[in-house]
């Protein structure tokens, strides 16, 4: 199989961690995809993924799955033993809604505020903005103050839990890692305190899964170079 | 089981046909939530959905479940027998991903349209509303046009294939139904053409979980009080 994505940007680090923790890494054939000069949002990306982001997950009979979720949830079934996305009904569930919460409310606000309340990625990215957000970098930077928000609730919720969706690492703990790491980026890092999130993070970070990707994929050097 | 939720509302209409369709309607108590007084933006329910949004499943030892899609998981897979969510990893991941397609291609846009570029819900909603947004109306319409990219978008591919997923109905029909539905109360319905889509309406409609519930569910008493 085959991964359409760009190394250091924090969907493809999602889908990286997922490949390593399910040791599918040597299975898959990595086509970068140039993200600073909009190659996602041209007709022939936008075949594979009308929504026009990466990653996107390409089978060897040409079946084509992108969001993160979705290719979660192939990765982590294929061998019939999920791991990172639940067994019983309430474990999927669980995993389910806080991998939804950290996207809302951690890395999706980052995006916006990065896209909308600093340069984003460049001048090619440019022209595929919706225009209504020109001049309007009030509404960007709202995006982080809602980030801030999350990082209040996360903080809240891991000191009482060890892992997002309870005492066991999971999808939705990859989602809020890849966020934070985003967030690092895009210039919103964790202020002090959040003590308990810190904790997590650190917790996180000793997964093999994620120590395997760590150094190969968070190089963020396309950040880096835009001036990150 | 309870379900906190307003019926008539998109979101609640999603679960209530899960419930249909797995026959679970008997074992739910339904709390109603006043979603034009803003009870969803208040501590009270915060705690229960920190979103702030309905419908929200809790279960008889208290736990709180939110998110559609985390709640249709649940509830999918109570029995061991998932009609609506997937069984194979491919099939899960094809469901997952055009159930994110049908939220942020119709769905999601239509809810931005809704609550920034019309009067949404009235005025005890209007303080909960990202100040950003004050007199705005143009980025809300602009989410207008994205619901009218996200109806040809979906037209195209009900041309190939009979559902969202592919030859049966899932979760992801369950969406963009409950796009559709808001879509015609909040002024965006469905232009002329676009047959497929049209075809694929009435095969959903048919279903016998959308067929309990309309009437019951899409009486939309709220938003006609409100105009709509």
């Amino acid at each position: 199989m085959k991964i359409h994505d760009r190394p250091g940007f924090p969907n493809p680090a999602r889908i990286r961690i997922v490949l390593a923790a399910k040791g599918l890494d040597a299975q898959v054939e990595f086509i970068p995809v140039d993200l600073i000069a909009a190659e996602h949002k041209q007709p022939a990306f936008l075949a594979k993924n009308p929504a026009g982001v990466v990653p996107v997950l390409e089978l060897d009979d040409g079946t084509l799955i992108s969001e993160s979720t979705a290719i979660t949830e192939y990765l982590d079934n294929l061998d019939g033993r999920p791991i990172l996305t639940g067994s019983t009904p309430l474990e999927k569930a669980v995993i389910h809604m806080m991998q939804r919460r950290a996207e809302a409310f951690v890395l999706d606000p980052v995006g916006l505020y990065f896209h909308h309340a600093t340069p984003g990625l460049g001048t090619a990215l440019q022209a595929y903005k919706s225009p209504q957000w020109e001049g309007r970098e009030d509404m960007g930077r709202r995006e982080g103050t809602r980030v801030l928000e999350g990082y209040r609730y996360f903080d809240g919720l891991l000191g009482r839990q060890d892992f997002l969706a309870g005492d066991r690492f999971s999808m939705a703990d990859i989602t809020l890692f890849a966020g934070l790491m985003f967030a690092d980026a895009a210039g919103l890092p964790l202020p002090e305190g959040h003590a308990a999130l810190r904790a997590w993070r650190r917790r996180v970070e000793a997964q093999p899964s994620v120590q395997q990707r760590t150094g190969q994929d968070f190089l963020r050097e396309d950040l880096v170079r835009m001036g990150y």
